[in-house]
């Protein structure tokens, strides 16, 4: 067990299970965390078990062994098995019982849930739903992740408050003026805010043109003292994966030649309290400058994980348990992505859970 | 934020709201403690935002955000408005928005909640009622906290436990000689004790003649070894203030000649299982003493927070939720303060609910 | 105080409270750590206090004092009697109310409800059912616990989970080769089981011959490299009472000749969720040599607290709440002993429960 075994969550009844869309993909773990050794997770409630077989394939199972209960992601592999930490049974990445190490070792005609899992731009994606519905063309376009061109840093972090909160965060640029100091602008503030909708996706434009950018940012790109444009988009796709298109640059130039900074949100709900948080953030300049990339990761991870978590954590904590609509909120010009957001996620839960009736009738 | 900033409490689904008196006082914070940043509280179960406006006037208005739910507690102070720490909206003291720093900056029409606020005798007191009902005449009288003839040492601490369990017990001093080794004495068990009420006010009375006092008590007064006399009488009001008005000196001495160490404790409840404690104790003498401040600050403050409030955290955890009354408990001598106590404040609340429910129809 | 007092549990209410057999038989603690000072514990949701009158007779008593409800396992003993911590009012050993230090001192007619306590095997052994049916001839036989040919190693352990989960840890051995990597054997897997009922009581029984032993169990016996017979018999009496009764030695040897390494795991609920975790293994060589106890004891409670406690942990918070047999277990050949357990601890909870009913109507 490593150090990025999380604890297993303490005891949820079934009756504060979350609302989560099920059919979809969501960032299950970096691909490089999961190495030769099984991780523990916990996705929507429930416990899964992440591991790779011995041609490195990954694979995801229900995480509860079907005998004693045991965590199966805290187990070890023999081969492409992974076996149970408690008795030993082993299972397959069909999740089929495959081995039983005790008397006469007649394997259970057994079989747990299996979770479509796909290794794609140096992620895990996972398929909580339907394996059958699992089409992986869905799976949102972060290809420069993986591109040699970009040199990305990332983190992880384990985050209190409900998934949704994190993505209204990511889609209002405008909390940075008060959570980042290293990171307010005019831009956030009184630049120009566009928000639409493509089909279920949703997108948030900032523009700004010839200001001066962010502390951090400008010592970033080293463009301290100088006015830049700014151009940024954040595209959502449901439940709660964020590309944040960051573009800056002289005043004047076509955005598609300003320089980028490129960002993954990815927003994994462990429960309706608790999340998995990843991230990244790409330059296509000084690729491979280690000193570099540690301070970019240093000021992200703080930012992250020290200014926005503690308030998003405190905002889940005051609506104690609120429905978000049932409280209310004002609803200010750049809300407008985080609401369309909420309202599309919603319709298609509503529209997941209505076809499971159907179905079940 | 100070680390007079408490964390905000874990979330409490309605059902698990406790049943409060709110057109009341309660004691908000020590004065001294709000400076030029604001405080985030719970109280009664609500979250509240205390601040000072650039005049120095203390405002209590609603802890949560209108807009996404963020403390404003947490917030910061741009003049004399309390700027919400997450998209910086900013409300003045009677809990209107004022700014909006975003696109176009129109300010939404909206107020949160305002709670009357008056700073008295060093004290801030809260109303969490109806702001029409709160008349500042009922703030119960402790003069002596802000006259420069006293010399008062104070503190606030942040108990578990019901706060009607922390009011029993300074209604009942006889647990002294069990919980507090140095204050033990006689006059709390075999001395004399008198109850009465004063319309919806309770006095207990302890006096006890030509005996020895504690040893911590007899340290402060300098009368080791030497007998005296004794009269110490508690007020409380509701909910949760209580005055111990305790008085010693030679054997014979008339009551208003006696030596008195005035003491406050007001019990403001955070939730129903949460209590914020203040308190002070004030001598007439060695005033302006530091190292006699010091020492009996500390003395107090032990006896206080690591002898009581570890017993009836205990105490709270062994009722489980359950109504005081519905476990039947034995009712000694004693014990006539608590017990009317109790019953007023019942009355209290049952006679608001009430109200409540008319207004209601 | 001493660090044998474990904290008050949290709140748990009513309806959180568990199913238990409570006319049973369940070890309270070792006789050892009941000295002077009294002990607060939770049983079966029930808080109990112990302590031994002048004599060194130990008792239980209920632990929340009628008057407050202090813990009187935090209080202090004054003679025979069981002072409580908050006011002074003394309890004996019938659980009556036998001394009240207040005013006039009238001794309240009040008894709390006493629970029939043995000391014996070196045990406190508890009844928390009804005192008239606690018939001491129940006590499952642990006599080589008090034979001084016995040197017994032992250890008390706090430990999260359902205590049913802990009897299936013990009745199926096989457990060892993936928890315990120092009492991995090839007789726990491909060994031969035999389960048996006589009774109310549950047998396990694990034969292997002429293999190696475990690596830790060769160090204590010395058997390093020499294959050895293994005869292991685990005893369960309800409702979590085992003896484990492991012997081994040269191949051929009859098994009342072999050398043993007598076991006691006994499990006393304290809630649904948590367990008193009560252990001891003896030997009759190397008796009094206390560097080889040291040994024995660290390596056992390392195997019991460090390997066995976090899975078992883990196995009840992913179960969720849920009843063992609604999640439908894969069940094993090695399952028999624990199944058979469970089935006879259920019929006679329903037996006691619906004798409870007929007596009430």
């Amino acid at each position: 067990m490593t150090s990025l075994q999380p604890p297993i969550p303490p005891i949820r009844p079934d009756a504060a299970r979350g609302r989560f869309l099920r059919n979809a993909w969501y960032v299950a773990a970096w691909a490089d965390d999961l190495g030769e050794e099984p991780l523990a997770k916990t996705f929507l409630d429930d416990p899964v078990a992440l591991f790779r077989d011995e041609a490195g394939i990954a694979h995801a199972i229900a995480g509860r062994c079907p005998h004693r209960f045991a965590p199966l992601g805290h187990g070890t592999m023999v081969g492409s098995h992974l076996q149970c930490p408690y008795h030993g049974l082993r299972f397959d990445g069909t999740g089929a019982c495959v081995f039983n190490p005790h008397e006469k070792g007649i394997v259970p005609q057994v079989s747990v849930p299996v979770y479509p899992l796909v290794e794609r731009y140096r992620l895990l994606w996972i398929w909580m739903g339907e394996p059958a519905r699992a089409d992986d063309t869905l799976i949102p376009d972060f290809a420069w992740l993986a591109e040699p061109r970009w040199d990305a840093v990332r983190g992880t972090a384990y985050a209190e408050g409900h998934y949704e909160l994190y993505s209204d965060n990511i889609l209002d640029l405008a909390h940075a003026n008060f959570v980042h100091p290293a990171l307010a602008a005019n831009s956030w503030t009184i630049g120009k805010r566009q928000f639409r909708q493509d089909g279920d996706r949703v997108y948030a434009l900032y523009t700004h043109a010839d200001d001066f950018l962010s502390e951090g940012i400008s010592a970033i790109l080293s463009t301290q003292g100088r006015k830049q444009d700014l151009w940024v988009e954040i595209r959502w796709d449901a439940p709660a994966t964020h590309f944040l298109d960051f573009r800056a640059g002289e005043p004047g130039t076509p955005v598609d030649q300003l320089v980028a900074l490129p960002s993954l949100h990815a927003f994994t709900p462990e429960t309706a309290d608790a999340t998995h948080y990843f991230w990244a953030t790409a330059r296509d300049f000084a690729v491979g400058d280690e000193g570099f990339s540690t301070i970019m990761r240093d000021a992200l991870a703080n930012a992250f994980e020290h200014e926005d978590m503690p308030i998003i954590r405190d905002v889940h904590r005051l609506m104690a348990g609120h429905d978000f609509w049932d409280l209310r909120p004002i609803v200010l010009t750049g809300d407008s992505g985080g609401v369309r957001a909420r309202r599309v996620l919603k319709r298609l839960i509503d529209e997941e859970q209505a076809g499971d009736r159907m179905a079940a009738e």
